[in-house]
């Protein structure tokens, strides 16, 4: 049994896109904007590795700070001076976003070629169609790729399940792997006798927000079990009182699984080193390199 | 065990949308732009089907008939002028287009609001994200959709497995039942053991292009079967020397299945229903009716 190593796979990312952009003297060059709305802790933690990448690799980063009570007005404005400002290549809304907002006005409000994020209604059909290539894929679902390419697990004709169908994560990852030629089966709340699909899966893929929802009896002898799940759970031995848990019951799971992702340091940190990978795309293509 | 009558169905449709236009006297008002290039049979007799149903409840149809050496150049004119024209609400390419031409281009060309085929990206996008909707969907999979309704088939909760995956009929489809919340797999020629899926299915839709493919053997007793293809066969006893089958083994597969559509007179006429209420559609959104 293997186990993926995210934090090793995105720092090498990284490292390279740092080398690129040094060798090729774009430092401070390449701009990115994040916008967040209010104040929730997990969002702030996810900013914060966002914009500590972009430091590292010497991508300039604005933040715009917008208060819980913003108008979509207010927040289009913001991003229609980042969309003219040529200083910015690539533009992120930290979601989810307060509830009184409109999220597909303000998502459809980005500018297609600087969507980094991939959530542009145009980049989601780019990704479902046959023959068509998106300018970008959403970030966790990209990093999941990754990391199955990089550990040179074959997708072509594999049985894949995700569980979870949402725009950000299980839905583009079943669209990705619907391009790679696996067989996907889409599963989410609605499913009956969910563990009849997942058992048979080759590459198990969860992002529900379920902590270990997934049991050692629902898998595969042998799957590939791809965790992007990041649940809060108490722990009052642990100094901060809490530790972060996945929607995999991975040390149960981790005894028969041929390639497994832990949690945290699967696929969290590829994440941001695939937001900072858009981020270097849409300055090449914005330029024209 | 019933056969599910697209013919019945789609004339329904086209009479309740024939007797609303001349109840709001909006006959002729509304304009359906059809692009036809080159010379194909089969392209030949969809166009005038479409043209005729047109006819029949008072739109007005533009065909316009380009030749198969045509450039990518002068099919994006002939685009603009329609998309221009504010007697044209609908605007369709009928596929395939000759190989020289870039059909992504040509298609994203097409003004989103007049997208009546629902090819373009950002409907796609919108058909597969979550809390957001197309304002197009597809005609063929959107015709199979409105005969489970009509047929009252529930979809929700349900086993759904799509073979194809092709962006006008089997990946559309594939995200209307997703969207409606039927745990759904996909199958194509990658597909290992397609039987095992198929077998599976509450309800079964086939969108291949490969007569008689799926046998009775592959289908679950009780199982709703959708056959999209329309394939011709040799048949030396008939005057015109064919006859059209679909993707479905349909004599056999009849005795098991609990609903199943014919070919022809199955999905095919819904085809043609669907477009016309889509141009419908399009003419109210773009009068803000």
């Amino acid at each position: 049994m293997v186990i993926i190593d995210g934090k090793k796979v995105s720092n090498k990312i990284l490292n390279e896109i740092e080398e690129e952009i040094r060798r090729k003297n774009w430092k401070e060059k390449i701009g990115l904007g994040v916008i967040i709305i209010g104040i929730r802790k997990d969002s702030s933690v996810y900013v914060r590795k966002k914009i500590e990448a972009c430091d590292r690799v010497g991508i300039k980063s604005y933040k715009i700070e917008l208060k819980t009570t913003v108008t979509n007005e207010i927040v289009c404005k913001e991003i229609e001076k980042l969309n003219e400002n040529d200083d910015i290549h690539g533009i992120l809304i930290q979601l989810p976003i307060p509830r009184h907002l409109n999220e597909e006005k303000i998502l459809r409000k980005i500018n297609y070629l600087k969507d980094v994020d991939g959530f542009h209604a145009n980049n989601m059909g780019y990704l479902a169609m046959e023959r068509r290539e998106p300018l970008f894929i959403p970030c966790t679902p990209l990093g999941c790729f990754e990391l199955l390419k990089e550990y040179k697990i074959e997708i072509e004709g594999k049985e894949v399940v995700v569980i979870g169908k949402s725009n950000i994560v299980g839905l583009p990852m079943a669209l990705i792997m619907m391009k790679e030629m696996a067989t996907v089966t889409v599963c989410h709340k609605m499913t009956k006798n969910i563990e009849e699909h997942t058992k048979r899966a080759d590459i198990l893929i969860v992002g529900v927000g379920v902590g270990h929802m997934v049991k050692k009896d629902w898998v595969k002898v042998g799957a590939v079990v791809i965790d992007i799940g990041i649940n809060v759970l108490k722990d009052e031995t642990r100094k901060r009182g809490y530790r972060l848990i996945g929607d995999v019951d991975y040390e149960n799971v981790k005894e028969i699984s041929s390639y497994i992702t832990p949690v945290p340091g699967g696929v969290g940190p590829m994440t941001v080193s695939m937001l900072i990978k858009n981020t270097l795309k849409s300055y090449k293509n914005l330029n024209g390199y």
